[in-house]
């Protein structure tokens, strides 16, 4: 049973939608204004469960999000995909030709900086948090000021939207995961999709030879993502998302890998979300 | 020849810094606030050459510069890497307890946020790049006030580093790719690297069959890096760098995958510049 979760940012952003749409019940929030606040939020056992963003279609993966996930021995049990809109808010009452300043996370301006090419008179200005710009409008009384952010943080905080989907790119959909401190409460039959780590040299064939064993096996590989293993020169570190028909399936290359592969890991075991 | 390269940052940036260990003549920058602006001039030929960082060791892949680069049809015509050293600078004569604020680029408070831990009286505060606060501190005077840069910045701003390596990580080694419009400069014999792209589909065993025609053709994976293609669900596309011995042995794999893949794409051959 999930009553409290762990997200990042504040009511009204992208992680607090996943964490309305995730689970079947309602649930807390805990607002943290940094990722390594909700991992220590997780480990002090202040929550059930946490939700982190783990890639997006535009950048890629969130590199810090997967090492937290592998230092502190989470386990990912679920995960969602969101298609992240960005709307321009502001007060009621005004238009946008009112608006002389936009504050947001460095990564919605930069989504968005195509939209304000045809408005040189705003200023965008990097700010810490999506929705926390918007509550920031709402609490002090802000005219003239913009946020970049969901349509819940509008709701949530009363503000007008003077634009609609504004990101360049318009289907920008971002991958969560749902982490918690142990692994034991996925159903077995409801197993799909797994997230592994291992480790390789760059001699030819060894990650071939890998791939060679999933494929044999019946796992079709969704995500790869090699990472320098920063002390080992010329040894790499490979995430590897894989999703298969029959968990037995997976239980067999897992106790290949094993063997075959360096340092493996199980990162979690999960139902795939995508349709 | 090499006269004019376009760097992101300003003077005393790492990208600067990069410009001047990699050219073996001395040479001009141009000065970009943005990877954009970077790819501009060297597309509107201001310059003949582009400096872009492509990976570093803690955060993996800076997607964004791979789309530039695939989307503008450049060329990596070289690669540099740098181990990246953060030192907290200031005006001279004053002590770290006088500094009050530190502005500095978001990706270099958060490798040193560890450091500041035990000078809580100092607020960090995001700005656009590390270089330029040096520059600003320097040009107006700013008492109290503190930046995160190179030694070069130190150097060409007047400014005393009060403390010397504040990064958490110690090395962080940085890949940068130098750019070019055309890709017909680096002699065949000293071509061991290249960088290239192709799609697949999420099918079992269709990326692990193109590792194994690199493996036959004594490629040597280094990286790889795979992305989905937002348009098309369950294709994807790999961004993978291999090393060889022999040019013809990655002229044969390139054949072969151009076959075997989809939408092969040559990103760039050069010389490995990792020892």
């Amino acid at each position: 049973m999930i009553n409290t979760v762990a997200i990042q940012g504040i009511r009204g952003s992208f992680h607090h939608i996943v964490s309305q749409e995730f689970f079947s019940e309602p649930v807390d929030i805990i607002e943290c204004m940094t990722f390594d606040r909700v991992v220590e939020a997780l480990i002090n056992q202040e929550c059930d469960a946490a939700i982190m963003a783990l890639e997006n279609s535009i950048a890629g993966s969130i590199i810090p999000n997967y090492a937290l996930i592998d230092d502190y021995q989470l386990h990912i049990v679920g995960e969602h995909y969101l298609d992240i809109q960005h709307n321009l808010m502001a007060l009621p009452n005004q238009n946008i030709e009112d608006i002389k300043e936009v504050y947001s996370h460095p990564m919605a301006l930069l989504q968005c900086k195509d939209f304000f090419k045809d408005y040189p008179n705003i200023k965008l200005v990097e700010d810490k948090d999506t929705a926390e710009v918007a509550e920031r409008i709402n609490a002090k009384g802000l005219k003239n000021i913009g946020a970049i952010a969901s349509v819940l943080a509008a709701d949530i905080f009363n503000l007008d939207i003077l634009a609609h989907s504004i990101q360049t790119i318009k289907h920008n959909e971002t991958r969560f995961a749902v982490v918690k401190r142990t692994n034991s409460e996925v159903p077995e039959n409801e197993i799909n999709k797994a997230s592994i780590k291992f480790e390789a040299d760059h001699k030819r064939g060894s990650l071939a030879t890998i791939l060679n064993v999933m494929s044999d096996c019946k796992l079709n590989l969704t995500k790869i993502q090699s990472l320098p293993i920063i002390k080992t020169p010329w040894k790499y570190a490979f995430f590897v998302d894989v999703t298969f028909e029959a968990y037995a399936d997976f239980l067999k290359a897992k106790s290949i890998i094993e063997i075959m592969g360096q340092n493996f890991k199980l990162l979690g075991e999960y139902k795939n979300a995508k349709i």
